[in-house]
């Protein structure tokens, strides 16, 4: 067996570079950026939905508290002013294509890349977002111990995917979804 | 402007007879027909997940909780015994059947065919359950203020796709729909 942590240690590098970039704190820029992850979200939403047709009983309580959760951040994205029908900035636009090309693989591998994305985000939020400022109301909701459990939850299920899935696809996505949160926190520079 | 009610109205006798059905009360015959209802609030799910898709944001959060609900029922029917390999009886087939098929319509069919079925089975549990027995807990779930706000706005979001669909194609279905709901509450005859 190779656990999870394992996995997620091939790429240290990446994420700790994502949590050193020097982002400039500037309230309105930062609010701006946040409606520009509409379309990512949205995206995020179709892949949670196609997980769910695959998804075992036992997995579909925390993926539909999941999925609850990403409704409710597309409803705040919308609530600050975001535009479904605005311009797509090409760094989303290849996230977005990335999430579509993970769609096409095995159900394990699709519910364990959903925790990684979980993670990373997290992890880059924790680092980078302060409690206060517009964004404080998703900040509270990342931090809310409902949805903490959800993420413990989702660890343990992609925990018991793992195995017998091939490390080397899981570290190529891994690192290439490293990549795109450097690209998209980069764009804060 | 065909109001759903007109719609709904198509059929009083249909649910007229579902209510009057001399069903015999008999604690684990009726924990044995639940058990059986298993694959078909399975089917329910795929037919859920597969509105999720097309559903616009304002849906979504009402039907989250929706999906929430029969994860909940298939928890359930599983601590009560339901068995996900059994035989499958075949008037729950029949009903599977229906499901399929009405889940190649349009959306706005699927959503409203989606309220029809939420409401034609709590109008007829209402009439044949009692709140205590094995079912106990599924009653009070049923019975929770949080799921009838779901009803609710599943009743208003309905009502906003009523208008421009075929009121044929409407009362067809409901009628299929009342047919096997009859055929379903007969079981226990």
């Amino acid at each position: 067996m190779r656990p999870l942590e394992e996995v997620f240690g091939c790429c240290p590098k990446g994420l700790e570079e994502i949590k050193a970039l020097p982002i400039r704190w500037d309230r309105e820029r930062f609010a701006f950026w946040l409606k520009q992850d509409y379309p990512f979200v949205e995206a995020l939403y179709r892949y949670q939905v196609a997980l769910l047709q695959d998804a075992p009983q036992p997995h579909r309580f925390p993926l539909v508290q999941a999925l609850m959760a990403t409704v409710e951040e597309l409803d705040w994205l919308l609530a600050q002013g975001a535009d479904p029908q605005g311009e797509v900035h090409p760094v989303r636009q290849e996230y977005i294509a990335l999430l579509s090309e993970m769609g096409a693989l095995p159900y394990p591998y699709r519910l364990v890349f959903f925790y990684f994305l979980n993670r990373l985000f997290l992890e880059a939020w924790n680092a980078h977002v302060e409690g206060e400022g517009p964004w404080q109301e998703l900040f509270e909701h990342w931090s809310a111990p409902e949805f903490q459990a959800v993420l413990f939850d989702l660890e343990v299920m992609a925990q018991g995917q793992v195995e017998g899935l091939d490390p080397a696809v899981l570290e190529r996505y891994l690192a290439r979804i490293l990549g795109m949160e450097k690209k998209t926190w980069s764009l804060l520079l």
